[in-house]
């Protein structure tokens, strides 16, 4: 059926003389219908008790298919309390952590080593697949919360956690092998085994009934606890800061911001640690980047060359504008489209498309490679992001006074491919003298002050 | 239902002693049943005019399941009239351009420089993805004919184009940002930018109903228009050419001729850039070739050990042959044999299965790999071949003087693996003196003049 | 309707208090349940004759959607008689070949040269696709079984071999030239190359329908044919044999223990060649360990860090143990399980599950990423293991004296993490005096010799 659209409306849009990614019309949709922003209540929560939460955003790839390339990077948000403890761990997928707010120690595991780092506000790290790794709020007043992006090697998109602890009413996965594996592995008997590494089971089965809802909550408190004054003193002993060095480590944390900004001005700052400047990054080919804008700023429009960019916010808001395409007829023929596309004739009869989103705290929003982006802070806004597809990327400028690539365009061709004369748009570009960012508002601010004035000399 | 076909076929094929890929019959199928030809109709439109067209080809994985691993890569061919350009756009894929036939300007811009280059028949650049281009036909009478390798970085297989042109009729992709976000950005009032940059929408819109045909025929002639010799003198002025030297820069086009062929007789050449010479190829793993077969002559028998070759006839006519494979009852069982590669019973019942095609000016054919192929001229052919999996791709012979592999098998294992004789096997190998390429048809001629004179004799 | 359930059950879910991946009650599942073994009859027979066979284990992704990322792994199994040869073949799959057991000479064909090679038990060479060769199993008693790890190149999981052998009954693929290109390639006639290098065609079809079962069989007898002592006397003359200073050869084979063990105490041996060890495996990415666990011990609980490994089971019989996780309600739901994870759902509610299974010679078993493994050889068990993602792998151990990362876990978390005290946790750690491997059994045979003492007292 779908072969028989095709063969019939192919040739007509042939003979409308439709055109590559020509548009008249640009519509502009909310945000029910933009795949490009995740809201935070995409999150869904994976653990939760009174010291702290894991979440985990949905699926890029569930959400729309134009996220294909995006089916093995999952984003994983974790919170905790003051002066607590997420218990050792390991899961099957490389992780990048960064810090988003708090003060923290991560405890890295090896078979015969041990590293502890003390963290702070944008320090980063990435922890490679299988590493015994606990986290510490070591802080006694604010919140830590970290973001993960997660690269799952066993199964795209999919994570599992072994969680190495066990106590009263939960079981670490040790208990996962057999008693007489068990004894033999640690040359002891089982139950003294039982006693000291795992929980209780014969006992636990009977309050298992009675206490079902104790039983929950103390299950729960055993994934994030409590630790004394005394214990996160023990813990820090010998935990190293991040130092300006660790930009090039191996596999120290680096911070976001120990190199200086790669675009800064009044308006807002851009920090970025690529693959070229850290090794930690390079097989996994991803950038990090914070990005800085002022209250009443815009991060001028610009596209990155080849990587797909997840950003999250991690404070304030602002308005966020993506420059797509969708089929001309998308909202009618939704189906037909789909099953259009199946045949390879997606690239027809495309218009160009404006898609919108307010941004507030714990959203995220992705941008594909190519795609021009702007974003506006209603209020300071701090914005991380991971790149993917990071080496040799390129942040090509469409205004602004330098990097801006429209600018390079040469004078007859200017003429050719804006309806102004080369003078006038070269007039238009040289009006921006800030770049990269700059007042979101100067002519509103003008004309506002235009119309005061005119209402006060009306009056 | 497949599992229970299964279950019955399965031991049954034993019993009846199918071997791994042995074959009696050895059947031969016309066109439309053969998976490996693209006849020149199997490109689709994307745009045209009276200046040229672009023409993409259909998805290599959607004729079918055995190009799987091609999803992400497409063919696109770009045909301009001369004095013409294609005007600036970016899109979300790497290109691996070749200029199969005239004379062109590319120019490629960066944030901070920009770069134009003269390109002539064989001249090959790779374009990362998103860089912004502009190519100019700059001669006064041939047509240019490029040839694309696109490799999507967004979405296996799916390109987006993002054209930076606007006037009339037409919208830019900058039009997709709204109002307040292109004031702040040109720090410009939103008429003046509409005037200049994008076009005149209201008045458009109005014109919009009324004038809907002449409309389209604007907005086609906004993609590829017309050039004054003044502007092609203009935006030749510091085009640089392709040097010698280039076949090893980062980002300079190179000529596919560039160095010596690596094969080469009096029938036919065969020049290659692998990504062991050519740096731009290296992260994409792909070698480019140009292969020249004289009328009547035969590229001889062969396979590539790793690369997927995806070959375009450039010019002229031929005959393609192809050894592959195919399940015993195929034609009969299509369904049922889909169902069982489910199951993973697909390397069963193989057989030997010639597969033929006419070739002629603008079809493609792809040659798997380890797959032996022919290719025999009817006219002088022109060949270009794109290989994926490119890095230690090695052509392996099946009969000629040179790098024919089968010379090396020892001697005890010739007499068992063919029906003849040591001497006997020897003795055919020895026969052809040429190699990789070879006359056509050097019993057929002999036969022929046979024939003449007995005819004649016979008078 | 997924998406209805999903609203249901996961706030109750939350509400209900289920953790991450906490579970209560561990279960254990009987073969049929379990994905990660693959007993010896998943293996599919291509080819089998008197001489021996070629066996093709299902496909990974078939059997479960946890094995996604093995879809382009294969594994074959080849076994024949002393004094035979498998005729000279390619495939279209990158080949890791190891020999199991026996004396070979694999031959290696290039256009201009020619390798062959002595082999015996341990010896490994990677075969890179396309690579023409031929194996004779050269002993006068033994029989040779080699094992193959394949990596197709077209098609994902999908092997088609190429067989250049034709007497008799069958053809090779040359036979899939047409004549005209037979004659021109090799400059002779037909009749001659038909005669020589191929089938005779017309006597063979009349044969065919009257001589069905004998053709069947001596088609078969063509794979792997029968060797004279002369012929093999000639084949091994300029064979090489494996020296230790190969294993950091790019071409030639090497032995698994060229380098000495990597573990090794009185209960086993761990002998591994990864690729930072070996050029050849360096761009499969793959690594390549032979195993010896003497009867009665046991490799000690371990996972992984990052490479899934799969692993033959040469000789012995043995009890092998995975912890894994399923969903709670997994048997009752699977259905909607399926669906759920469609939903990106499939985090929560994980449970530890032990996956047990009996081992004997010819089977495989699998193990992911990050899960905790442990054998036991009820037999002295020798195994082979693949390891994909082999590149920064690290094999943490859970029990042990050294390379115990549980024993790297600081005292505050020890206390916190287990039920017992620190100093509990520890005497436990410190009881395993062995490393790596252990006696399978020292509390049955101190219980068991204690209870024979209080038999015989009581008596």
């Amino acid at each position: 059926m779908a072969a028989t659209t095709m063969k019939a409306s192919f040739p007509l849009l042939m003979l409308m003389g439709i055109s590559f990614l020509a548009s008249v019309c640009v519509s502009s949709r909310s945000d029910p219908q933009n795949p490009f922003i995740f809201k935070s209540n995409k999150f869904q929560t994976l653990f939760e008790n009174e010291n702290g939460h894991i979440r985990l955003l949905q699926k890029f790839d569930q959400r729309s298919k134009i996220f294909e390339n995006l089916q093995n990077y999952r984003l994983l948000e974790y919170k905790s309390k003051p002066h607590t403890i997420f218990l050792p761990q390991h899961t099957d997928a490389d992780y990048i952590l960064v810090v988003l707010s708090g003060k923290a120690i991560l405890t890295v595991l090896k078979p015969d080593d041990r590293n502890s780092f003390n963290l702070e506000r944008g320090d980063t790290i990435k922890l490679p697949a299988g590493t015994i790794a606990y986290l510490v709020n070591r802080d006694d007043n604010e919140e830590l919360r970290v973001l993960d992006l997660a690269i799952p090697v066993n199964r795209p998109g999919q994570l599992q956690s072994f969680l190495l602890s066990g106590n009263q009413n939960q079981q670490n996965y040790l208990s996962g092998f057999s008693k007489n594996i068990l004894e033999a592995s640690f040359n002891t008997d089982y139950e003294e085994i039982e006693k000291v590494l795992l929980e209780e089971h014969e006992k636990e089965t009977q309050h298992r009934r009675s206490l079902k809802d104790k039983r929950q909550q103390s299950q729960e408190e055993n994934v994030i606890v409590k630790l004394s004054r005394g214990q996160i003193e023990e813990l820090s002993k010998n935990a190293k800061s991040t130092s300006k060095k660790s930009v090039s480590s191996e596999s120290e944390p680096f911070n976001l911001r120990s190199r200086g900004p790669i675009y800064s001005n009044e308006f807002g700052k851009f920090f970025e640690i690529t693959p070229e400047k850290n090794p930690q990054l390079q097989d996994l080919d991803i950038f990090v980047n914070s990005v800085e804008i002022k209250e009443g700023s815009l991060l001028l429009p610009h596209y990155n060359s080849r990587a797909i960019v997840i950003v999250t916010v991690n404070e304030g808001k602002g308005d966020f504008e993506l420059v797509g395409q969708r089929n001309e007829n998308q909202q009618e023929q939704r189906k037909e489209d789909d099953e259009e596309e199946e045949q390879g004739e997606e690239e027809i009869n495309k218009q160009v498309q404006n898609y919108k989103a307010k941004l507030s705290s714990g959203d995220v929003f992705v941008i594909p490679a190519g795609h021009p982006v702007a974003v506006k802070a209603s209020s300071n806004l701090d914005l991380l992001g991971f790149g993917i597809n990071a080496e040799n990327n390129q942040r090509n400028f469409l205004a602004g006074d330098e990097d801006n690539v429209i600018s390079q365009i040469q004078r007859p061709v200017k003429e050719l491919a804006f309806p102004g004369s080369a003078q006038e748009v070269d007039r238009i570009l040289e009006n921006q003298k800030q770049s990269h960012f700059a007042d979101a508002q100067p002519q509103q601010r003008e004309r506002g002050s235009r119309e005061t004035r005119d209402r006060l000399s009306s009056v």
